[in-house]
């Protein structure tokens, strides 16, 4: 399948299409706003997995560009621009594509980091209030820890929860997931479930920062 | 230390009387609003303690009584009865006593379990609001699974988070905690960092309602 990681330049982004490439049969491209910045990124990571002797090239392209070819499109992006990406994106949309939207909202005070609960409800919703007819959008890859995805060498071994109200496209969603070695897709049900796992990523980060020996959380449901 | 659990009669703190008296050495008393119903309680655990070759009693006596003689009393009632029932032991407790909030406000509808957000902005402020001076309290045991909490032959291997804004009250939790095998406490900051965690307990129970094979879930940060 052809997958599109939009912002794939950011940390998220790198993590899922390293992963994903370096795991998976899929067709990996990132996206970001700039055209020659995806293509450098997708240059660096087809670099990264050649070193490892994988034989899995990563594809770059602008935004718009690069959701066309792509069946399932990934909106690593910060929560602010979820709206605008999905709108810059959509007339190279298709019915039966899948938008997946991983970003959260957060604001930061003396305590910690907390959940920044947009108007919506969730970021999730954003894209699904964003999304063209015929568009499912699935949550997931919300409470990754980013820096671990990112380094092959490392370990999993941590869950991300799949929310959406299209079964079929969150069904697509977990098998893309559950291809990323020790990841593991657990189903959250619908899209009024988002917030709750959008707010478990500013919580991963007051825990690592309040415990030794703590960085870089994932979660495991057990 | 004396250890009073009001509530001590519902599936948390009934699974939190078992462990402590079973894993550690401090004195226990399940707390109820009748005393007669306390004292059939812990009569009850203290037989199941008992069955297991394990010489601990489980007391039992009216919240006021339960908390007089406590250092620590866990408020395990329903969210809705939280102030009114610090409000009830208010004139039993002593200054340098820590009051510990494991209750969540929780909605549902046809898409599963929701975080029902107080209007003090979590449940561990309304303790918080209701506790006289001189009463730190400690946000603590929210996600853990009930029901493997309270069968003393299965293995816990999950993690409970601790805030508090009385670094010392929240440290006296902690470790109350991690003397309960198989739990380990996290450092999640202040209160201000509540929501997010009670927000976890409704979002458990999603997760089991929609993954075939998984039941009961705790949580693990790592």
């Amino acid at each position: 399948m052809h997958i599109a990681i939009l912002g794939g330049t950011g940390d998220i982004g790198q993590g899922l299409a390293l992963r994903l490439a370096a795991d998976t049969a899929h067709e990996i491209t990132v996206g970001s706003r700039e055209a020659e910045k995806a293509e450098t990124k997708a240059e660096e990571y087809t670099t990264e997995l050649d070193s490892r002797g994988l034989d899995a090239a990563v594809g770059g392209a602008e935004n718009a560009a690069a959701a066309a070819d792509a069946r399932v499109i990934v909106l690593a992006v910060p929560p602010y621009h979820v709206g605008d990406t999905v709108e810059a994106v959509a007339d190279a949309l298709e019915v039966g594509d899948v938008l997946v939207s991983p970003a959260t909202g957060m604001k930061r005070d003396e305590e910690g980091f907390h959940y920044h609960k947009p108007g919506a409800g969730s970021v999730t919703r954003i894209a699904a209030d964003a999304a063209p007819d015929g568009v499912a959008v699935v949550g997931a890859f919300h409470n990754l820890a980013a820096a671990r995805l990112a380094n092959l060498d490392a370990e999993l071994g941590i869950d991300t929860l799949v929310i959406g109200d299209d079964e079929d496209a969150k069904q697509t969603v977990e098998d893309i997931a559950e291809g990323i070695e020790g990841l593991r897709a657990l189903d959250a049900g619908g899209i009024a479930n988002a917030p709750e796992i959008e707010g478990i990523t500013p919580l991963l980060i007051n825990v690592a920062s309040n415990n030794d020996g703590l960085h870089d959380l994932g979660v495991r449901f057990e």
